[in-house]
Parts: C-alpha cells; sequence; structure tokens
C-alpha cells in the first residue's frame, strides 16, 4: 500500500526542513512504537518532533505529498496497539506542544496543547478551584486521550473525553488547519466534528488544540469500601445507586482475586470477596447524606458494613487496594507482563458478564484479576504471562476474544475506554455491522491516501 | 440541481407501492412545510405517510433511483426551515413511528421509535421514576430533537441531546439501515456516528430509532426567582452558582421586557428589572442546601430576596412569569407573530452580549424580549412583527444577523439550540471557517446524490 522508497524521500524532505528533530535512531524508533500490549512493536521508519501546528500542518503536508504514513504520539500509554506504525512511514512527536494556553475560570474552560499531560494540567489548575477530572489511570497526553475517547474512575459522574471537549483544532489529511466550535457550552451549529474526531485514533486528523471543560474542586470528598459475598450482590447494589440518582463521583469493583492480590502486596485484611470502592463529591452536608444512603442501600445486599470517611489519609488508607492494584496483580505471578483489555456492557448485564468471564478464566487456568469502572458497566481484566510463554500469550487472545465477543453479545462494546487500534478490529464489525462501512467512507473522503495512522480501527 | 419529471416519477413509483399513504393534496402539503420562522414556506411536491423502518428504507431507495429530495418530518416544531423542501421532492412523515420499544428501567435507557413526542415518552415513563429531561419547549418529535441536537431548561445539568442519546438506528442515502451503538453506557469503539448524526438536521440519514438514557426522578424539587438591578448583576450570580458547582437544574433569566409582559399578560406584580428563576433536583436535604447557598450568592449581587419553596403549587406560582412568557410576549403586540432566534456565548461574555442585544433592539425599535438558559450561556430573542409589515420583517432579519455575528465574534456560536436549517447557513461558515468543508466532504461521501434534506446546513 506504502512505497519504501517514497517514504525514504519524505524523511529526507523532513529532514531538510527540520533538521535533527528528525531522528532515525533505533532508540527513539523503538521508543515510538511501544505498546503495552501482546502486539509486537512495529517501529516508524523516522520520529518527527514536532513544536507547533504550524509545523504538524508542514509535516503533514509533505508526507501528503510522499504518500508517507503519520503516527500521532503522545505518550505511548494506549492500550491496543495505536501508536504502533504499521505500514512504516514516520511518527510525529507531539510533547513539544504542552502549552496551557489560556484558563477561563468563570467559564470553566480551559484551552491546551495537545502535548499537555492531564496531571501537568491538574498542577497547573491548582490555584483556581478547577480541575480536569478525567482519569484513565496513567498520566497520558490530552491530545491522545481526546483521540482515543478515554476515560477512567470517575467517568460515572464527570464523563469521558467525549463529554469534557467543548472543541478542538486539528490538521487534517491534506495539512489544512480546522477549528471544529468555539467556547459555547452548547452549539447546534452543524455536524459534530469535535465528536467525529474525539475517538477518531488519529485516523482523520492530527489534534493540534482543545478546548476542555472544567469542573469545581469539591469541596468535600468522602471515600470508602464495602465487600460483597458476590459479584451480582455488589453489582445490585450499584444498580440502585445509580438509579437513587446519587451523583457517585466514582465506584469501583474489585473481583475476589484482585482483593486476595491487594491483601498480599499491601499487607491489608480485606475479605477475599467482591470489593467495592466509592467516591463522593460534593459539600459536606451532601457528601456525607450520598455516604449514608449508599450504606443504606449496601446494606440490602451485604452483611458487611460500609465504612467511609471524609478524612483524606483515612479515605488513602481505605482506598490503597484500589491504588495498589495493577503492581498487586503483577505481584501474583512475579516477572509477568499484563495485558489490559476492556469491555462495557449495560450495567443490568454486569453480573452475569462478570460471572461469566470468571469461569473462563478459571476454565482456561488464566490468573486474570478482575476492575470494573461498575457505574458504567465498564470493567477490565489483567491477564498474566511470562514473556516468551506463546502458549500463555495465545491463550489470553482466545480469552480476549471471547470476552469482546461475550460483551456484544450482551448488548455491549468490545471496548469501554482503550479503543479499537490494532487489536480490536476484529469486533468492530460485529459490534457495528454496517455502520463500519459509513467509517470507512468518512475516513476515504478525508484521507483519500490513508496516511494518517493506516492499519488502526479499519484491516 | 433536481429534475421535477424525475420527481413526479419517484412520486408515481411510492404511490404504486404505498397508496393512499403518499398524498399531494395541497393542505397536506401546505402542513409539512409549516415553519414558525419568517423563511417562506417550501411545500414538498408529495407526502409520504411512513410506517416501519423498512418503509424508511423502501422509500429512501426509491427516492435514490429516481434522484428525489427528501425531507423528514417530525411534527414540525423546529425553528429554522428544516421542514421545507427547498428543492421540492417528498416529506417522509414519521409520525406513525411511534412505538416505546423497551424501557430498561435497571439501565436507566429506553428505546423508541422517532415519533414519540418527548411528553409521549414521559407519560409512558410516568410509574418508573425516571424520566427524560431534555425539553426543548415544544411537544418536538424525539427523532426532530435528535436530528436538530435540541436542548432547552434543564440542559445546564442534564445536558443537550448530543448527551442523552446512547445510540441511534438510521437510513442511510442509498437505503442501508445502520446501528451507530449499543447499549453500554460508554464505548470506544470507533467513530462516534451517534454524535456524527445528532444534530445532522435529516441530511445524512433518517433516524429510525434511538436509544435514550433516563434519569430518576428528583425526589425533591425547589423552586424561586430574584430579581436583579441589572442583567450584569444576574449573570455574575449564575457565573458564581455554576463555578461553585451548584448543580442547578435551570436557571432562567427574563429581561425587564420579558417581566413586564409577564405582570401585564399574568397579572403578575414583579419588579421590572431582570429575573432569574431557578429549580434544583435532589433530596429534600440537597435541594434546601443548593437553594440556601444560591441565596446567599445572589445577595451579593441584588438587593432583592431569593424566593424558593418545594411547594409544587408555590412553585409554579413563582415560575408562573417563565410558564407564559411566550404568550405574554405575543401579547406585546396583538395579532403579531414572534420571529424566534439564538445564541450561545461563553457564559463570561453573556451579560455583555445581552446588553449590547438589548441597545440594538433599542435602536431599531423592535419590540423584542429576551429569555435565556443563562446557565449555559444560551439565550433566546423574539422581536415581534405584524404580518405583512416588510419593514418590519427585514429589520428583524438584520437584527438577527448582527446577533449571530455578535455572537460569534465573542467566541460563541450563531445557534445554541435551534440548528442552523435554512436560516442561519450564511453563518456557519463564518463561525466554522474550513470546517465546513470537512463536512461537506462528509456530507457528499454519504449522500453523493444530495437527496437527504437538500438545502439545509449548507447552499
Amino acid at each position: 500500500m506504502f512505497d519504501q522508497t517514497a517514504i525514504t524521500t519524505a524523511i529526507d524532505v523532513l529532514k531538510q526542513r527540520f533538521g535533527d528533530r528528525v531522528s532515525t535512531a533505533a532508540s527513539v524508533r523503538e521508543n515510538h512504537s511501544h505498546t503495552t500490549t501482546q502486539i509486537g512493536s512495529e517501529w516508524p521508519d523516522a520520529v518527527v518532533f514536532a513544536e507547533t501546528k504550524q509545523e504538524v500542518a508542514d509535516i503533514v503536508k509533505i508526507c501528503a505529498e510522499y504518500h508517507c504514513p503519520i503516527v500521532p504520539f503522545g505518550v505511548g500509554s494506549s492500550l491496543e496497539g495505536h501508536v504502533n506504525a504499521a505500514h512504516g512511514g514516520i511518527s510525529i512527536d507531539m510533547n513539544a506542544l504542552n502549552q496551557i494556553l489560556a484558563v477561563h475560570p468563570e467559564d470553566l474552560d480551559v484551552v491546551v496543547q495537545p502535548g499537555v499531560t492531564r496531571e501537568a494540567l491538574n498542577d497547573h489548575l491548582r490555584d483556581t478551584g478547577l480541575f480536569f477530572p478525567i482519569d484513565p489511570g496513567a498520566n497520558a497526553s490530552l491530545g491522545g486521550m481526546a483521540a482515543t475517547r478515554a476515560s477512567g474512575t470517575n467517568a460515572v459522574r464527570y464523563g469521558t473525553m467525549k463529554d469534557n471537549v467543548l472543541a478542538l483544532e486539528a490538521v487534517m489529511a491534506d495539512g489544512r488547519v480546522i477549528r471544529t466550535g468555539g467556547r459555547a457550552k452548547k452549539s447546534s451549529a452543524g455536524y459534530d466534528l469535535t465528536r467525529l474526531m474525539i475517538g477518531s485514533e488519529g485516523t482523520l486528523g492530527i489534534i493540534t488544540e482543545l478546548t476542555l471543560k472544567l469542573h469545581g474542586i469539591p469541596e468535600e470528598i468522602a471515600g470508602g469500601i464495602c465487600s460483597f459475598p458476590s459479584v451480582e450482590a455488589a453489582c445490585n447494589a450499584v444498580i440502585m445507586t445509580i438509579q437513587y440518582g446519587i451523583p457517585v463521583a466514582r465506584i469501583e469493583l474489585l473481583d475476589p482475586l484482585q482483593v486476595k492480590a491487594c491483601n498480599q502486596y499491601s499487607n491489608l485484611t480485606l475479605p477475599e470477596e467482591t470489593l467495592l470502592l466509592l467516591e463522593f463529591h460534593g459539600t459536606q452536608q451532601s457528601v456525607k447524606e450520598q455516604s449514608e444512603l449508599f450504606g443504606q442501600i449496601a446494606a440490602e445486599f451485604t452483611p458487611h458494613a460500609f465504612q467511609w470517611t471524609t478524612n483524606p489519609e483515612e479515605r488513602n488508607k481505605l482506598w490503597k487496594a484500589r491504588h495498589d492494584a495493577f503492581w498487586a496483580c503483577l505481584a501474583l505471578m512475579p516477572g509477568a507482563e499484563g495485558i489490559s483489555t476492556d469491555v462495557c456492557v449495560p450495567i443490568s448485564r454486569l453480573a452475569e458478564c462478570v460471572e461469566e468471564t470468571r469461569r473462563d478464566i478459571e476454565e482456561t487456568g488464566l490468573t486474570a484479576p478482575i476492575i470494573g469502572h461498575v457505574g458504567d458497566g465498564n470493567f477490565h481484566v489483567l491477564p498474566l504471562a511470562m514473556p516468551g510463554d506463546d502458549a500463555a500469550y495465545q491463550a489470553i487472545a482466545d480469552f480476549a476474544s471471547r470476552l469482546s465477543e461475550r460483551a456484544i453479545a450482551m448488548g455491549g462494546t468490545c471496548t469501554g475506554e482503550h479503543g479499537i487500534g490494532q487489536g480490536k478490529r476484529k469486533y468492530l464489525r460485529q459490534e457495528l455491522g454496517e455502520s463500519v462501512d459509513v467509517m470507512q467512507a468518512i475516513k476515504s473522503s478525508l484521507d483519500p491516501q490513508n496516511i494518517l495512522n493506516p492499519g488502526k480501527l479499519f484491516f
């Protein structure tokens, strides 16, 4: 599909223009194809370090002229092979576009470049009393988070990236720079190109600026935990909590294996049953009310008490299992790699989906704890494998495949927040049928040469 | 662009297939081009009453074969000429697709056909303790609301249609039926075609099914009103309320002229100053807390007290001005027509935008009250004109033009919730620049014959 000679020429032209900001060093190329999945690394032929949006536009124009693939790169924390250079070409490193361009406290919005990470943004905002809530775990770049429609633990209250980007600017496949909206809170003016770009995984354009919604740092935060005799009991408590309209900020589920891992890793003494961890945001009075209400709901489904507190230190102690979950999981099999996968189902099917998945894990003989953002019906499985154990990797791939199909069969999605990338392309059509043809028609119309992140989303 | 003979042939073929559900009666055609704007009516050549999504697909296929324009029609309450048949062809009446297909209380969602109106949906839901919050004023069809990205008074808390549609099904320009998602609360699987269809005004596809998010009916509702010495004072109170994170459900502004109109029409004795009307949803305790907090904030900006209550009858009394606002406005000029227009700006610019608009109204000599959904920075102006007064209509058109340009210049949008339709096409490029080329590329790729609602959004 792409011609290596043309790619080489493109890189030569880029070198003339950008000098030593074009690197073909092996280590740099390797760094820019790192994926934390089981998908093998596919190095770009070169990495170009862009510093301004005009440079991004110029790079795209050069690549368009020579028909050279372009893979946008933030911090490389995506989980489905999004930054692999499946067809060679260049990786465009966006980290130098890391300016916070404007904070508008009275409008609760901020204008940032895509290389700003979420932690850098929140550090910058600290004195304003505002914060940006989306937290996918990794200290990801905001451009990458938008491109993959990221979410995380507090999406149940604050939504995902699709709900928290007011507008964006992007360089399209022909080098044109477009702006998809202004700073108004809502608009009915034309097609929602903001949402079209969010989750497009770099295949439609390269995001060069984002206008993000901010939220007030809550006056008070309460955190708590509660054990349940079964996944079903925990899920029923979640369903009732959501139905009751309690504006829970976080509601996380750890399955018994994950709890066991946390007990071992962090010296905790939690019952090795299903655990829910909750967080409530609001005024002193309202978080108290929310916590007490949840306690009453939980009491209908478990003999264990709901322990909660507004004291930050004690809250962190209660949440310690969640904070250490990833490392606790890895410690179950020292030296192993964890291969994260995620699905999302209607919440009414969550208990069933988690239980079937646990049975599948057991039957397959995998070590694979489950953690869920259960307020959204979204959960992750982290199967472990020792590097080089091909049989284990194959078993994990087969398991992940069954998991995706299970979620789709339950009216859910093969990915709640990780994206399609390379890893889940085969489920996209299974999930969305002929919608995929519509997506591909859009892709062809906006990037007829297929130079923007080819080999992602579609085959 | 379209050939009348081909359109006539298409209608003949449709008549063979659908018999007397294809009408060419003048009264029916007129009814299906009704717009409540100053844009003249443009009748379709025929109206086809569809009863199933398969029929919608068949109608589209016939129209595609003969190159006949198709204008989707719900209840005709849109405000920018969306249902006019600018290029003739057929209007496809969707009202018979009015089934509520499934209610899922445990998932807080519902699956509906597009002809269901929002009031019919909420009547149906009454016993479930759930409701669908989007309220654009008119008892619009949910399909139309999705197609125009409608919102309304409580968008400040519950979002707009873009935030409350989980997934949809649509017939595309070639008659293919696609489904854009499942019932999972969130997904990162592929392009966000749901959001692309929402607000596409029938130009990309015809919506045949919607999966909507529901919300719990609040345990308690508090309502209240407060007068302010100036628009600026009221807006500052709004900004502080939003910044403080009070989850206000409704926050409406009436300008002094609108208050005067309401006093006259509804025999009220409100101070003829800027009025804010608020509503809070939550538990008994939380609405009390919210109301008291707002009262404290308001006290910094006005000498008037914030009056509030949770008693439904008293609440309705306090809100009477808002409920009667439209009719009160029309009564300012008996026999006149009101020509509604809307814009939306960052909330920090709202006072300035409203004040400049009031001055403009005064200088132009129009009678034009202002009502705002001010929590979002969105406001409406309803200039009045006597039918046949061409000069007044021209003055209103010029005024609306300046208003759109003013909002865009302030970083806002020419339409917060009414849409582009025919009326605001000329501002779309002014607001979004080359983004409009991207929209048109998408339109061309998905509807190469331009048969779906031609003449809307784009020239």
